[in-house]
């Protein structure tokens, strides 16, 4: 499937390990501010899509410029996955999209969940934490050494959850968005599997930074 | 009311800067590592919870200590959480709660939501990060000057969704957690008002650090 990379304004220092490698079929979106981490990656954005205060006459001519008034509803990462979705992308890969302010880090998790009802998926990665969210259905994470795995519903009510290829599992259980049971799990064995039979969770992989 | 504050094992540098006081009837309980915090805060806890593993033979004769295995269903702030609970604490400061792991950031503010649904009320305070939860009822907010204010729903369906003195207001709206739509909003005014009259809303206020 033809992928959306989109490039939010998440501090760069937070995502320029992340592993990952423009194939000639994706679609590059950079919003707002995450056109400057674009640059340092030194790859040319398909569409910048923004109000671009903050980087007005730093758009190098290519890319196709969308610009949006200040004043908006969206954040620029969702103006990203709307448009995205809109010319008919289903998968996407955010980068940039922690490791700033933990509003637009909040905003970002809820946006994988709308994703989910756009029958789309999202990944979000960053040099420390990656981030999926599932609905009615499985996702399959080959084990990633020296990361955690923790999932966390994102509805009051998720039923039918079950974790397998961790070391504290779960079968066929209830989880709330207002505990945080699944948190600081680990892999056993060379995949987990995270399945929901009604409702959306949330799916954490996290690893220690070096100096904490 | 007597306030039970928390030490989570947060980076330190997340929040060096918060601004607390101790008073004398505050009841502190450090989480594991988070002792290590306290330490630097030059406080000595009333009582420190966790596994040790990584701080064993660092406390100082001083507090009450309450030893658990290392392989437990709470995280150890949780369990800080829990034993203020018992002990009869309504209000709860938390700190050493962001900053670090973000599986460890998103179960603190889910635990915002437990606090709620125990009767009581939380406040998670770092140098760039404030957080509050509100379920079926008002939280008021003095305007922070530089700071933004969002909502998040931590519910499916979160019902009269009523914000006030923000630059972009809510009357009796209807809220999701699948869908960021008060993310980013502006102080107006001396105070913001966040009501919902049914379920739980997540309140954080952010400011950028100074090097984004």
């Amino acid at each position: 499937m033809k992928r959306c990379i989109l490039f939010g304004g998440g501090p760069w220092e937070d995502f320029d390990q992340v592993a990952w490698r423009r194939e000639p079929e994706d679609y590059l979106i950079a919003c707002d501010a995450g056109y400057l981490a674009a640059q340092r990656m030194g790859v040319t954005p398909d569409l910048v899509v923004g109000d671009f205060d903050s980087i007005k006459g730093k758009i190098d001519p290519g890319p196709e410029v969308y610009t949006v008034p200040a004043r908006k509803d969206d954040t620029d990462t969702m103006l990203g996955v709307k448009l995205g979705l809109e010319r008919g992308y289903r998968e996407f890969l955010l980068l940039g999209a922690f490791g700033g302010r933990l509003d637009h880090t909040m905003a970002n998790l809820q946006t994988l969940s709308f994703l989910c009802l756009q029958g789309a998926r999202g990944e979000i990665r960053s040099n420390h934490n990656w981030a999926w969210a599932v609905k009615d259905g499985s996702l399959r994470i080959p084990a990633m050494e020296g990361w955690h795995l923790s999932v966390f519903a994102m509805d009051t009510q998720c039923e039918g959850v079950t974790l397998e290829g961790l070391s504290y599992p779960l079968k066929d259980g209830e989880m709330t968005c207002r505990f945080p049971l699944g948190v600081s799990n680990e892999f056993e064995g060379p995949e987990a599997v995270i399945t929901v039979k009604k409702g959306i969770l949330l799916v954490v992989a996290s690893r220690e930074r070096p100096n904490y």
